[in-house]
């Protein structure tokens, strides 16, 4: 779909009114003559959307089955025709067109908020998904699911507090831990990931592998492996061989058994499909065939899904006909920025893949980071696989599973705060009721060994959170510092919201300087509360449950709003403290 | 491919030297870790292009078996690392990997210069093409072929000139005849095409239908239908029943057995997959299936084909998965803008497609117009057409057929000057021997009702054309006009380089007046030689031998070199009088 232009609004909008009447003469005479079909309105109503609210069976089964339009296309609300067309007849014909119920379907992403570079295994009847965590601590959350679209945080991969101070304590943000895979083999889980340097590091790209007998851990201690490339993966042939495959495109080294060793040097397979930045290899094997994905493209609007495959594990590799298999090629679609996935089949041998993908606000700006997707993969009779019938990312699809009442939730979520590098757990606590105690260490969110602040992904466009912050009684000290709640991307950017003993205050921090700064007077004195209210790029900030200020272009927070560094993560929200005290917080209302 | 950026322009360059030098290690470590295998020189070389020159054989495996380089691609030139590598032994290599060897394969386009628009159909053994001819008498040019490479003109389907006059007379330049189709049914061809009248006409867009029992005409009177589309295409049913389609999607009509009577209103099947600029609709059925294909996306960069197909005629049709099946994705590709063809199956059951492409000098001006290529289709176990092995347009392919000689070309070449809108036959004629005769009607290029100048298609970009123009002796007349070469595109632009009594002069037209203009005194007595030697946007002007005037931004004959009107067309060549006299002109070389 494209937004209508200037020369055709015109059109457009007399074809959006005709379809809202229900008037289906004049909307095909303006088919038949002028409007094109791909127009779209500013919120991104195709005119199915409008065609729906206008009740008109007939021309929505035209536009439907003659026309090509969409039930399951999404506007930029995530609002498609058949959610309009709820409680309506319409529903009902888009139940046999879809061949899905809404009530029998879920909506991509799957894992909102920062959810990066998937990577997923089955064991049995249960999923496991990993996802990148570049400086956070604890690393590498892995996640679980029945249903593969509900997912569940069961631990972490890297979970030692010393280990992690050693090798993450002076990333810059957006290093770390990138594109982790998980893979299962003679009884243990095993997680490898690129451990992300800074950029004057002898080895700024090296390979950290581990492993646990448990899908939630305790993983072993990382072994690091000083082998230039990204994303690894792990691969066991048939024959009981293992190897590690890291880009630039598709390389490949046998490794030993329990991936402590590497066994030979890296050898290109096959580089890709389209030349520019050829990474997150994947092998499976299926029906004789080595099939080897790639994210290509580079993980912006150009990413996509390719493949090739072979008789020969080490190739040539003979690149699908259809690449790319996944590209979102609409520029209105709300799900942008696809690529970077990897398949896995379901015990009753269908297919599908997680794949990373971005929502843009503005079609501009990636707040929340990187988001996962799921879409069913089918196979030609030639062999090649198919992502979502070659249609791009779905918003909306049948569920794999049925629904089953609790057989996704029997493991609860392990979702933690994160510290950026490491937690400091003597200054750092969290009580059996979720209240947060945080001793400041006296360095600012700017400063890279701050580790008195605890962060959260964003985890969608809108929500709203209220922390209510209090000096313990018990401590007997004077406030010093200044605390409250931190919209947090990296220690290049961030907003602060909150008091000294003196002040409350709303301030902004781009690159190296706070670059605006609301203040009022305010006396501290035991509990206040902070609330922010999140819609976009727009923050309403209240304190006591008064409104204090309104930012509207809050794009500091997101990979867009500055460039320096690598910028891959999302808008973080959480509490820090920059000073000595000790200060607790209790999150009032969840999520909402 | 991708021209390197200023960003990769070190590491490319460093690549290139290391293929050029056959340093096999330096090339795989770059590619390792920072050369982007898409990146290319200004020219259009790949990293394939420098390791042929290298000679390195195991490093031009490696980048054609690892890296997905293809020794079919072209440069701008049109120079492929196959042609480089003639006479070499990586030459035995690529005969190998390609299937065909170098004097066993055909270069797109088939037909250059402009050919925009091509339809085909197959009797016996026999192939004939036609091609949009717009303004241009005689109308719709009819190409013959008995191997789908080498085409002759064996006809025109119009040759009125008085038809041609009351229907085409008044039009303004890139109306006319639109993306015609030719079929054939009980013994007798169909033309049929769009009829794209001025923008004030009471139907802008009319439907003319001939037929004839000879491929080459003569052609009846046509019989022109007041039903608004383009780009009509004739399609017969087993049943019998005939069936035009027109834009815009495919709109069907059922027609009378002769084409004369349209039976019933224009019915939409299926509007197309982009949503955008859905025209060119071709049906034709297989295996049980009606296929639907459709051009969309607009004549330019965006331009594709794209397919579906039904069990019924009337649809609904189920879009490929993957569409677009032909779309030029490659931004350094020499052929561009690829999209509305029409499939044929050979007599032995193989089956391809001629479309449009346009080839654009600095990835911008298309001087040529519209020219047409020609791949195979091949079919999936699915029963979906797969063009070039969805490679985008292909620069070599092995030819059809084995080269039999003589068997392409017991048809001679049939092309004739063309002329605006109609000829005028007491004022324009030609010997036997090619002599031009054309006696002057007091007009201007500028003028629609101009008739007295003589055009040809640019055959190329690089072509050197010369004419002996004289004032015949018998007619004893003064020289009261100028006339000599014209290098045209319609009456808003174009370039004269001719002579007057007392002056040669060199001008250029460009919407409503002369823009630029050198000129030197000559006292005209008797023949003059005129000599135009083109390459790209260059035209060198030679008089009388000697060299007069060099122009190295000739745009305004492109289709970009103004924004005004319908520019579909491309530039032509030829001979012109402005004034009343009588003059001769021998074309001195054919071109070179």
């Amino acid at each position: 779909m494209n937004l209508y232009t200037s020369k055709t609004e015109a059109t457009a909008k007399r074809a959006f009114e005709a379809a809202g009447n229900g008037d289906e003469a004049l909307v095909r005479h303006l088919i038949d003559h002028s409007f094109q079909v791909e127009d779209c309105d500013e919120e991104g109503n195709s005119l199915l959307h409008y065609a729906v609210k206008g009740k008109n069976q007939e021309l929505v089964a035209f536009l439907v089955e003659r026309c090509s339009l969409d039930p399951t296309w999404s506007n930029q609300n995530m609002v498609t025709p058949y959610d309009l067309a709820k409680g309506t007849p319409i529903e009902a014909y888009f139940k046999t067109v879809c061949g899905f119920g809404l009530e029998d379907c879920y909506r991509n992403p799957v894992q909102r908020g920062m959810h990066p570079d998937p990577s997923i295994v089955r064991v049995g009847e249960d999923y496991y998904m990993v996802n990148s965590s570049f400086i956070y601590f604890p690393g590498i959350p892995i996640s679980h699911s029945r249903d593969l679209v509900h997912w569940n945080v069961i631990g972490y991969a890297v979970t030692d507090p010393k280990w992690s101070e050693e090798n993450l304590g002076k990333l810059e943000g957006g290093r770390g831990f990138w594109a982790p895979d998980i893979s299962y083999h003679n009884g243990r889980f095993y997680i490898c990931a690129t451990l992300r340097q800074n950029d004057d590091a002898p080895y700024i790209q090296t390979q950290m592998v581990t492993s646990s007998e448990f899908p939630q851990g305790p993983y072993e201690t990382p072994v690091v492996h000083n082998v230039l490339g990204i994303d690894p993966s792990i691969f066991t042939d048939d024959d009981g061989k293992r190897y590690m495959l890291v880009n630039r495109g598709a390389r490949i080294m046998e490794i030993s058994e329990d991936g402590k060793e590497i066994l030979s040097e890296p050898s290109l397979i096959w580089y890709g499909h389209s030349g520019h930045a050829p990474e997150g290899p994947h092998l499976l094997k299926k029906d004789g065939y080595y099939y080897c994905f790639l994210a290509e493209g580079g993980t912006g609007k150009g990413h996509m899904i390719t493949v090739a495959r072979s008789r020969n594990l080490f190739g040539p590799y003979e690149p699908c006909p259809f690449n790319p298999i996944l590209h979102q090629k609409d520029e209105m679609g709300v799900i942008q920025c696809c690529g970077h996935g990897k398949p896995v089949q379901t015990a009753d041998g269908r297919w599908f893949v997680v794949y990373l993908c971005s929502r843009l606000i503005d079609s501009k700006w990636g707040m929340l980071g990187r988001e996962t997707c799921l879409d069913e993969i089918t196979w030609t009779l030639e062999g090649w696989p198919v992502i979502n019938q070659g249609k791009g990312p779905s918003y909306m699809a049948p569920l794999p599973f049925p629904q089953k009442t609790g057989a996704i939730t029997d493991i609860p979520n392990q979702e933690v705060w994160l510290t950026p590098r490491t937690r400091d757990e003597k200054r750092i606590w969290e009580e059996e009721d979720g209240t947060i105690l945080i001793r400041g260490d006296k360095k600012d969110l700017c400063e890279k060994d701050c580790r008195s602040l605890l962060v959260k992904c964003q985890p969608d466009f809108k929500f709203d959170v209220e922390f209510v912050m209090d000096l313990p009684e018990e401590e007997n000290e004077e406030f010093t510092s200044d605390a409250g709640v931190t919209l947090y991307y990296d220690e290049n950017t961030y907003i602060k919201f909150g008091v000294t003993k003196d002040e409350v205050f709303l301030t902004e921090y781009i690159d190296n300087a706070y670059v605006r700064t609301e203040k009022k007077p305010y006396a501290f004195h035991g509990p206040v509360t902070f609330r922010v209210e999140t819609d976009g790029l727009k923050r309403t900030f209240l304190f006591n449950n008064s409104f204090l200020w309104q930012w509207t272009d809050v794009t500091s927070i997101c990979s867009e709003g500055l460039v320096k560094g690598k910028r891959f993560t999302g808008a973080m929200y959480g509490v820090y403290v920059n000073g000595s005290n000790l200060l607790r917080w209790r999150q009032h209302s969840k999520i909402q």
